[in-house]
C-alpha cells in the first residue's frame, strides 16, 4: 500500500485535541480519517508526529496514512481539503514516502511556538489564538530563566503527572523569546525545539517563565525548580490556546520538492 | 463637557461596519455608544477617524466622545471594556483631549494594512482575518505597479462610485509591500499611508495590484488606469476581511503618556 505523509494546519479551538476520542468527540485525527474515508473505504488509522492537546494548534503537524491507490500527492491534498470543509483543518502538503517512514517514530525534531500577549484590553483578533496576561513582562528575565532549561536535563518538574514517557530526560535545543510591540500591548513568541517533548512540557515551561517575566519568580528559581525533579516545584501550566506545533524534522524532508 | 479620545481595536467580522445603522444592525459605533450609555445616560454620538466598511478591522481606530464626568482615562477604558464584553471590540487607550480635538477632522494621517495570503489550502487561523488567493504572486511586479500610485493624483479610477468626497485628488505617502513566507504559502502585507483615503480606495488599489502580482496585468497598466480617471479602468475591488485601520496621526498624539 502506498504511504503518504501529510502536512497539516489546524485551529485547535473546536477540537478535543489531535487524538481520536473513544466517545466520538471532535478531534483533528478523526476529521482527517473521515476525509480519507471519503476517498477510499476505511477504516483509516493515521499516526502523527505530535498528539496535541485540546485547544492546541498546528501549523506544521505531520501525519502519515496508507492508501490503496497511487494518488498524485497534489490531487490527494486537494481532495482531502475538499472533504475537510468547513472545518478549520487544512492539508498544506502531501508526499509519497517510503514504507518505513513513520510520522512519529521517524521524527528527529519538533518545533513549537507559544504566543503570549501582555495587555490590559481584551483580545479581539487573537482570541483563542494566544494566551493573554494583563500585566507587563520582562523579556530579559524570561530569557535568563529559559537559559536554565536549554540542554540535556531531567524534566520531571516540567511534565504532567499523566505523562506516559518512560524517561523524564530530554534535550531542549532551543528556547528563544521574541518581543514584538503591538499597536496595543506586547507579544512574546516563545520558540522551542527538541527531538521530542514530554506531556505538557512546553506549557509547563512557558507558564513558569511567565512568572519570571511578571517578577514573581527570580530567574534562578527556574534552575532550582529543574534541579528539584519535583512536579510540585513547577510554575502554573499555561492554557493551551497559545501553543502551535509549527514543524517536524525528519532525516529527509518528505515535502521538499 | 470633558472630551475623551479612545483608541479602538475590533474584529470587523460580526459588524455591519463602523457606522451606526438606521435599521439597528450591529455596528462598532453602536457597540461603543451602548457601552458609554452604561456609564452615563445617553444618547451618545461618537465620531471616528475612519468609517470602516462591513468586515473591515481596526487595530488603531480613534474616536472621541463627550462625557459629563471627569473620568480618569484608565478607568474609563476599563469600564468600557467591561461593558463591551463579549463583543470583539476593545478600547486599548483613553485620553482626555481639548474641546477642539475631533477624531476625524483633526486627523493628519491614516494608516492601513491589507493582509493577502497566497496558498492553495484553505485558511485555518486566519479565516476572516486575511484575503486568500490560491495562486502565486510576484511581489516585485506588485511593487512596480504600486509605484505609479504613490504621490498626489486624481484617484477617480480607484474610488467607489458611491464615494461622497468632494474631490478625487489625494496624496498617498506610502505603499510598501512586505513578503512573509509562512509554513504554508506566502503572506503579502500592504502598508498604505495618506492624510485621508477615498471610499474603497485601499481595496481598489490592492485588488488591482493583486492582478499585477498574478501576471494578468503588466505593472504599467496601473499607471494607465490611474491616468484614465475612469472607474471602469480599475481592477476588481478586493474583499474587506484583509483590511485593517492600524493607526491615525494627529498634530499631537493624544495617547502619548
Amino acid at each position: 500500500m502506498p504511504r503518504f505523509a501529510m502536512k497539516i494546519d489546524y485551529d485547535g479551538g473546536p477540537f478535543n485535541g489531535w487524538q481520536r476520542q473513544a466517545q466520538g468527540q471532535p478531534s483533528v485525527q478523526a476529521a482527517i480519517e473521515g476525509a480519507l474515508a471519503r476517498l477510499e473505504p476505511g477504516p483509516h488509522t493515521i499516526a502523527a508526529a505530535g498528539r496535541t492537546d485540546t485547544g492546541v494548534h498546528g501549523t506544521g503537524q505531520v501525519a502519515h496514512c496508507d492508501l490503496t491507490r497511487d494518488w498524485d500527492p497534489f490531487r490527494l491534498s486537494e481532495a482531502l481539503n475538499f472533504h475537510l470543509r468547513p472545518l478549520p483543518v487544512a492539508v498544506t502538503a502531501c508526499a509519497a514516502v517510503p514504507e518505513d517512514f513513520h510520522a512519529r517514530f521517524s521524527a528527529m525534531e519538533r518545533r513549537y511556538l507559544f504566543r503570549l500577549i501582555a495587555r490590559r484590553a481584551p483580545l479581539t483578533h487573537d482570541r483563542g489564538l494566544a494566551w493573554q496576561v494583563n500585566h507587563r513582562l520582562d523579556a530579559a528575565a524570561m530569557r535568563a530563566g529559559a537559559a536554565h532549561l536549554v540542554g540535556h536535563h531531567d524534566f520531571t518538574t516540567f511534565r504532567s503527572t499523566m505523562c506516559q514517557a518512560k524517561s523524564p530526560v530530554k534535550t531542549i535545543d532551543e528556547i528563544t523569546i521574541e518581543e514584538i510591540p503591538l499597536e496595543a500591548g506586547v507579544e512574546y513568541r516563545f520558540h522551542l525545539r527538541a527531538r521530542s517533548f514530554l506531556h505538557n512540557q512546553v506549557r509547563s515551561i512557558v507558564g513558569t517563565l511567565e512568572r519570571v517575566g511578571a517578577g514573581a519568580w527570580a530567574p534562578e528559581r527556574v534552575g532550582a525548580a529543574l534541579a528539584a525533579r519535583d512536579r510540585a516545584a513547577c510554575g502554573p501550566v499555561c492554557p493551551p490556546q497559545g501553543l502551535y506545533l509549527t514543524g517536524v524534522g525528519y532525516p529527509v524532508d518528505p515535502f521538499q520538492t
